[in-house]
C-alpha cells in the first residue's frame, strides 16, 4: 500500500505545479454542490451510458448513438425528435431528454417512461409496440421487462399494473403499515421494498407494521400555522416496527407471507428469488444483530424450507447483499460475508447438503459459522470485494471490484470460478465505475483518479486492450488556482494500523508562515473520506478553506469503510473513544508541522461527522478551538435502533457505552468556540439531538453557538448547501483567524 | 414635565458623584434577576405589609406585627411556630412562612392556606376557627370571604368546595373547552376566569369553546422521545375561540348562561357584579376593536337588560378596566376609558337614564360614545389615571394614582366626588404603589425613585404628613462602581412630541474617547421603559454593558405607554414605521455625541422589541451595525387575534399593513450582524415567526445568527436568564467592539 501513497503523491506534485499563480480565485459559488457554477467546473461524464447487448449505447439529451466496443464505430441510432413524435402520435406523453431510457430486449426496442405511460418503442418502424398506463402518484415505481408488470405505491398500499394494464390492489392497510416499501430504516443493503421474480409472475414485498412505534413529532414551520408531521422513528432500546414478506401472485390475485414466526425484533433483509421462481432466499437477523440465518421459502406456499447457513460474531453481522446465482448453475448462488474479516465471496452449491454440519471458527477473524451446504469460498485476503458486477458465461467468469490494490481505490478483476485465479482488468490506478455486456464480455470503465478528470473506455474482459470512448478535463483545475493536496499515512492511536491522511496546504503556500488548520471529520462506520479519485476526495469547501488560508486535514480513523472488519468493529459498544484517539493523533502530527499553527485548530464534521466534532471539542477542549458541528449524533438513546444498537446495542444492556458516548454529561467541558448546525426537520438525527445539548450546556453555564435550516432536513442541498458553508466559513473566519 | 426632567438630572448627577472609582466591578450574577447574587444587591422591601381594617399588618418569614398607623407602635401579634402549632395539631399541614396570610375580617382572625387547607386561625385564641380542603391538582383558585366558598379548576373544568366542605362540579365539558379560567389571551384586563358575587352566592364565569381554533404544535424536546404539546393558539385573520359567561348558584347547583347571543368573533370584557348580586355587566367588544358595549344582564335568569354604555373610535377601542361602585352610593359606578384621549374616570348613575340618548363625539379624540344613564367625567387633562386605589367614605373621596405630575411617575391623589377637586397626597418624586386601608384614612405608601432606593411610609389620605416605617438601602449603588445615567427629551419624527430617553456612560468614562452604543428598545404598546425609578429602569444589563465600555440609549419612542390615545395609536394598521422613526432620532442624537463612534451602533430588543430590532437592523441598515432580537414577531400573521388585530386589523382587511411589517419580505436587506434568540417552545411570539425568518434569510442569501433556549417560553428565567445575558453580551462584544 505505501509503494502507491508515494506514487500518488509524486503524481499529485505534479498536477500542482500546472497550477500557476495567475489562475483564477474561486467562490463557494464554483465548487459547491448546488452553487450557480458548479457543474460547468466538474469534469464533464456521459450519464446516459448504458448496455443493449454487448452495444454500448449513449443516450444523451437529443440522441442515442451505438458505439461498437469492438470497432468504436458511433452511430445515431435514434434522436428524442423521433421518439417524441411516436408518443405525441400514440397521445402518451413527451420526454426532455433521452438519458434514461433503457434497452430490456435483443431486439429494436427501447424502454421510456413519461410521467403517464411505460411504453416500448420500435426506434426502427418509429412505433409504439407496447405500453401502460402509470396511475398519478404512482411512486416506487417497479418493473419487470419480462412479464412487463409494474408494481408501485400509492401512499401506504401496493398496486400492480398487469401487461394488459389490469390494475390490482395488492394491499389494503390502515395508514401505519407501509406495504412495497423500503423497510429497517434502509439498514443491511435494503433499498426498496418490491421484489419482482426472475420471470416476473410473483412479487415479492415488504410489509412493515409501524403502528407501535414511536412518532418523532417533526414540525413544518413553512404552513400558514405551523403543522405537524410525525415521523415514525424507533429509539435505541425502544419498540421496533415488525415486518413480514408477502408474496403476490397477479395471476390468482392472491397474497401468501412467508412464515417465518413472530416478527417482533428481527430483521428480514436481501430478499433473493431462485432462478425458478419456486423458493425465496431471506437473510434473517436477530435485534442484537450478532446471529444471521440464511432461510429459504416456498415462493407458493409461505412454508420455511430450510435454514442454509448461520454466521454469529460477538460484536455483530451485517449482510448486505442479496444472492446471485451463477448463471451456468443455477443451482449455485454467490453470498457475500465479511466473515474472514473481509467482504469476500463464498459460492453455495444448494445440491450439495451438508448433513452434519456443525459450528465452525474463522481462522482470521471471531466470526463462527455452520455451512447447511457445501460452501467454496472464492475470495480471500486482507482487501475486500466492492462490487459483483456479473459473469462471463462463455468463460465461467465473475467480473468485480475490489480494493485489493488499494483500499483507497476500486480496481476491477475477473475471477475465474473453476480455478478461482483472479486476473486485474487494466492497470490504471483510481477508481473504475463499471458496467457489465450482457455476455460478460466487454466492461464500461468509468475511470477517474487523482490525476485523471474522467477516461471512460470500453473494456473488453479478456484483458485485451481496451478503447477510449471518452476523456474529460476538469475545468477547476484547469482555471483556477488550486492549494497543494497530498496523502500519507500515519499510525492510529493503536500503534500499528496505517491510518490515511489528505492535507492540504494553502493556495499560494508560504512556508514560513503560521496558518490555522482545520480538521474535517466524519469517522463512522460506512464512510471513508479519502479516495485517489478527484482532489482525493477533497470537497470544494476544503479547497476554499485552503483558498482563505487554512492547512485542512483529513484522516480516515479506524471504524471507518472499506479497511475490513477489526479495523471497523474496534470502536464497539464505545462509538467515539477510538475514532477520537485517531484525530487526536492526526492533530499532533498537524500540530508537528512547521507551518501550522498549533493554538489555532479548528474541526468540522457532519452526522457522525457532527457527534466527532462535538465530542473533540468537548473532550480534546485543550486541542481545538472551534469546531462546527452539523447534524450531529448527541446521545446515541436518540438514534435508531438499526444502526444504533449495531454499534452501541441497546441503552439498557449497554449503560456505562451510552453514558461515555452521550455528550450532554460532557457540555460543561466546552472551552472554544462551538457551533451547532441542523436542518429543522432532520428525519435522521432528530433535532432532539441538539436541543437537549443546547439546553445541558445552557443549564452548565457553557456557550456553543447554533444554526438550523428551517424546512430542510440530515443535509443541506441546493443552494441552501452554498448558505451553509458560506456560514461554516464565518464562523471559523470570526473565531479562528 | 421639562422642569422635573431636570430635575432628576440633578439628582442623578448628585448620586452620580458618589460613585468613587475605588468600588467593586459586577458581574452579571450580581445584576440580572436569577443571578446568584442578585437578591442580594436590590433594595430590601417588606413584600407581606397589608391592612387589617386600618392597622397595618407587616407579615414576615417567622411573625407578624401590626403597625399603628398614628402612633407607629410595633407589636408582634403571632408568629410561624404559632400559627404551625395550630395547623399541625389539626393534621392541616404547615406554613414555610408568614408572607401570604390575609386578614379577610375584623375579628383577630387570620386565613392561611396550606397545600391541603384554607384555614382560618384566631390568633389570640390559638385555635382552628374553620377550615376547608384543597382538592390536589386545584388551579386558580378564588375563594370568596364572605360565603367562604372556593372556585377552582381542574384540568379543563370547573368546581366549587363551598364552606361546609362539598364539592360541586360546576361544569363537564370536554378537552378543548375550558371554564373558569383566562380567556382572550389576557388582553383587556382579563387576568382571571371567576368572579364570585360581592357576598358570595352567585359565581360567574368563563366558558370559551377552542375547539375551532387551530392548535399551534409545540415540541417538548425533554422526554424520551420529544412530544407534542400542542397549544390552540387563534392567528390573525383566523377562526377565533367563542366565549360565554355563566352563572352558577352553588344553593340551587344550577348554571345559567348570559343570553348574549352569537358568541362569534366578540369579546366578553371585566366581567362586574352589582353590589346586589343581582346584575352582572359585561363590557362586550366587536372583534374589530372599534365599539365596545357595556350591558347588563340579570344574573339569575342570565336575560339581557340594557346596553347602558358605548363607545366607538375609528382605530380600537380597549376597555381593561372593571366597574367599580362607589360604596356609599350602589346606583353608581366608576368606569374607566380613553375616549378622551388619557385614561380617565367617569361616573356613572344607574339611576338617571338618559331616554333620547344620541351618539356624541368627544371634543378631545376621534372617539364617540352614546351615554343611556348620566354620565359624569370625574378627570380630565392630558394626563392618565393609572390606578383607582379605592375610596374613603366618609369624606366622599376617591383615591388614585395618576401621571399627572409627570409620566414617568405614578402620583397619588384623593377626589373629592361631590367637588370632584383633586388633591396630591406626599410630595416625593418618583414611582408611588399604594394600598388603601379598609376606611380609606390610610395608604401604604411603597415609595422608589431615581435617588430612592425605597422608603415606606403610611400615609394620612387627608394630607397629614406620614409615617416612615421601612428605608432601604440600594447595596448596588454603595459596594459597586455605576455608570452614570441620565435622563432627558429629544423630539420625535413628528417634530413636535417630547420623547424620554435614558442615556448610560460607559463606566470610568472617559470623554476624549469614542465608544460603541447600544439602543435598547421595546417600542409596542403597553409598556414604558423609563420612569422615574431605580436607574430610570434601567436594567442590569445595561449596566453591565456600560461597565464593559459601551454607551447604551433607550427611548420610549411613540406607540408606547403612559402618553395617551394619540400617542399610542399613531402607529395603527403599519406596527413598526412610526416606532422605527423616532428610534432614528435617538440614533441620530447618539451620533451627535462626541464620545460616540457612530459606526459601532447596536441595538437589541425582546417581543415588540425583538420585531424593532430585526426591522431596524433591515431597514436601517446603515446605521445599525450589530443586533440580538429575542422572541421576535416577524410577521404579524403569526401573531394572535386579540393584540394583533387590535393594532394591525386582520391581513386580508389590511394586506398592505401586514406587507409592510412582514420582516421576511426584507430578508435580503441584513447588512450587519444580527442574532435572533428565541424561547423553543415560546407560546406567545411561536417559533414560527423566527424559523420563517431564517429560512427567507437562507433564500435571500443573508446570514443572520441565531440561538434557541430549549424547553423555553416567551422569555428566559432563573439562570437561563444570565445565560441569556451573557450569550447576548459576547455577540456583541464579537461583533461591535
Amino acid at each position: 500500500m505505501k509503494r502507491l501513497v508515494y506514487c500518488l503523491i509524486c503524481l499529485c506534485v505534479a498536477v500542482m505545479t500546472v497550477s500557476a499563480q495567475e489562475k483564477k480565485a474561486f467562490t463557494l459559488e464554483d465548487v459547491i454542490p448546488g452553487g450557480s457554477n458548479y457543474a460547468n467546473l466538474v469534469p464533464k461524464n456521459l450519464p446516459g451510458l448504458k448496455w443493449w447487448g454487448d452495444v454500448c449505447m449513449n443516450a444523451e439529451v437529443e440522441a442515442v448513438k451505438s458505439i461498437q466496443p469492438a470497432t468504436g464505430k458511433e452511430q445515431v441510432v435514434f434522436t428524442l425528435e423521433e421518439v417524441n413524435g411516436v408518443l405525441e402520435a400514440a397521445r402518451l406523453g413527451k420526454l426532455h431528454h433521452l438519458f434514461n431510457v433503457t434497452f430490456p430486449y435483443a431486439d429494436k426496442q427501447v424502454l421510456v417512461s413519461t410521467p403517464t405511460h411505460r411504453v416500448l418503442v420500435d426506434w426502427e418502424k418509429k412505433s409504439v409496440v407496447w405500453s401502460q398506463p402509470i396511475a398519478p402518484h404512482a411512486a416506487h415505481q417497479d418493473w419487470n421487462k419480462e412479464s412487463r408488470s409494474l408494481a408501485y405505491t400509492i401512499d401506504n398500499n401496493l398496486f400492480v399494473t398487469t401487461a394488459d394494464g389490469q390494475t390490482h390492489q395488492v394491499t389494503d392497510e390502515p395508514k401505519g403499515i407501509v406495504c412495497g416499501q423500503s423497510v429497517h430504516r434502509q439498514e443491511f443493503g435494503i433499498y426498496k421494498g418490491t421484489f419482482w421474480s426472475p420471470k416476473g409472475h410473483l412479487l415479492a414485498f415488504y410489509r412493515m407494521d409501524e403502528t407501535m412505534v414511536t412518532d418523532y413529532p417533526q414540525v413544518n414551520t413553512s404552513a400558514r400555522v405551523a403543522v405537524l408531521e410525525p415521523d415514525k422513528y424507533p429509539m435505541a432500546g425502544m419498540t421496533s416496527h415488525q415486518v413480514k414478506v408477502g408474496v403476490y401472485n397477479p395471476a390468482t390475485r392472491q397474497t401468501v407471507y412467508l412464515e417465518a414466526g413472530d416478527p417482533t425484533d428481527r430483521y428480514f433483509t436481501n430478499v433473493s428469488w431462485t432462478p425458478d421462481e419456486e423458493h425465496l432466499y431471506v437473510i434473517e437477523l436477530n435485534r442484537d444483530q450478532n446471529h444471521a440465518q440464511l432461510v429459504r421459502y416456498n415462493a407458493a406456499t409461505g412454508a420455511k424450507e430450510a435454514t442454509v447457513y448461520e454466521e454469529k460474531h460477538p460484536k455483530y453481522v451485517e449482510p448486505q447483499h442479496t444472492l446471485v446465482f451463477v448463471p451456468w448453475d443455477e443451482s449455485k448462488f454467490i453470498y457475500q460475508s465479511q466473515r474472514d474479516g473481509y467482504n469476500h465471496l463464498y459460492l453455495f452449491d444448494t445440491k450439495a447438503n451438508v448433513p452434519a454440519a456443525r459450528w465452525q471458527q474463522s481462522t482470521r477473524s471471531e466470526s463462527t459459522f455452520i455451512e447447511h451446504v457445501q460452501v467454496t469460498p472464492l475470495t480471500e485476503g486482507d482487501w475486500l470485494v466492492q462490487q459483483l458486477l456479473g459473469f462471463c458465461p462463455s468463460r465461467k467468469e465473475l467480473l468485480m471490484g475490489t480494493t485489493e490494490v488499494s483500499p483507497l481505490q476500486t480496481s476491477l478483476y475477473r475471477l475465474n470460478l473453476s480455478t478461482l485465479k483472479r486476473t486485474r482488468i487494466g492497470e490504471e490506478d483510481g477508481t473504475h465505475r463499471a458496467q457489465l455486456s450482457a455476455s460478460g464480455k466487454y466492461l464500461i470503465d468509468n475511470h477517474t483518479s487523482f490525476s485523471v478528470p474522467r477516461v471512460i473506455s470500453l473494456l473488453p474482459t479478456d484483458g485485451k486492450k481496451g478503447r477510449v470512448v471518452f476523456t474529460a478535463t476538469d475545468p477547476l483545475k484547469e482555471q483556477y488556482n488550486l492549494p497543494e493536496i497530498t496523502l500519507g499515512t500515519i499510525k492510529a492511536a493503536d500503534g500499528k494500523t496505517d491510518l490515511y491522511y489528505r492535507l492540504i496546504k494553502p493556495v499560494n503556500f508560504d512556508p514560513s508562515r503560521k496558518y490555522p488548520a482545520v480538521v474535517y471529520v466524519y469517522g463512522g462506520p460506512h464512510a471513508q473520506l479519502i479516495h485517489n479519485n478527484r482532489f482525493y476526495d477533497a470537497r470544494g469547501w476544503d479547497l476554499y478553506m485552503a483558498q482563505l488560508g487554512y492547512v485542512m486535514l483529513t484522516v480516515d480513523s479506524r471504524g471507518s469503510d472499506n479497511r475490513g472488519l477489526a479495523f471497523e468493529n474496534c470502536t464497539f459498544r464505545q462509538l467515539g473513544v477510538e475514532e477520537m484517539k485517531d484525530q487526536v493523533k492526526g492533530v499532533e502530527w498537524l500540530k508537528s508541522l512547521p507551518y501550522v499553527d498549533g493554538e489555532r485548530i479548528g474541526v468540522h464534521g457532519w452526522s457522525f461527522g457532527g457527534f466527532m466534532t462535538t465530542n473533540l471539542m468537548l473532550t480534546y477542549n485543550e486541542l481545538f478551538k472551534v469546531g462546527v458541528a452539523g447534524g450531529p449524533v448527541i446521545d446515541w438513546a436518540y438514534y435508531e435502533v438499526m444502526y444504533g444498537e449495531r454499534y452501541m446495542d441497546t441503552p439498557q444492556s449497554n449503560p456505562q457505552g451510552y453514558a461515555g458516548s452521550n455528550l450532554k454529561l460532557k457540555a460543561g467541558q466546552l472551552k472554544g468556540r462551538l457551533e451547532i448546525i441542523i436542518g429543522g426537520e432532520d428525519p435522521t438525527c432528530v433535532p432532539q439531538h441538539s436541543y437537549t445539548f443546547l439546553r445541558a450546556c445552557i443549564d452548565a453555564g457553557t456557550h456553543p453557538d447554533f444554526f438550523v435550516y428551517p424546512e430542510a432536513g440530515h443535509n443541506m442541498v441546493g443552494t441552501d448547501r452554498v448558505h451553509l458553508h458560506e456560514h461554516i466559513t464565518r464562523y471559523f473566519e470570526d473565531h479562528l483567524k
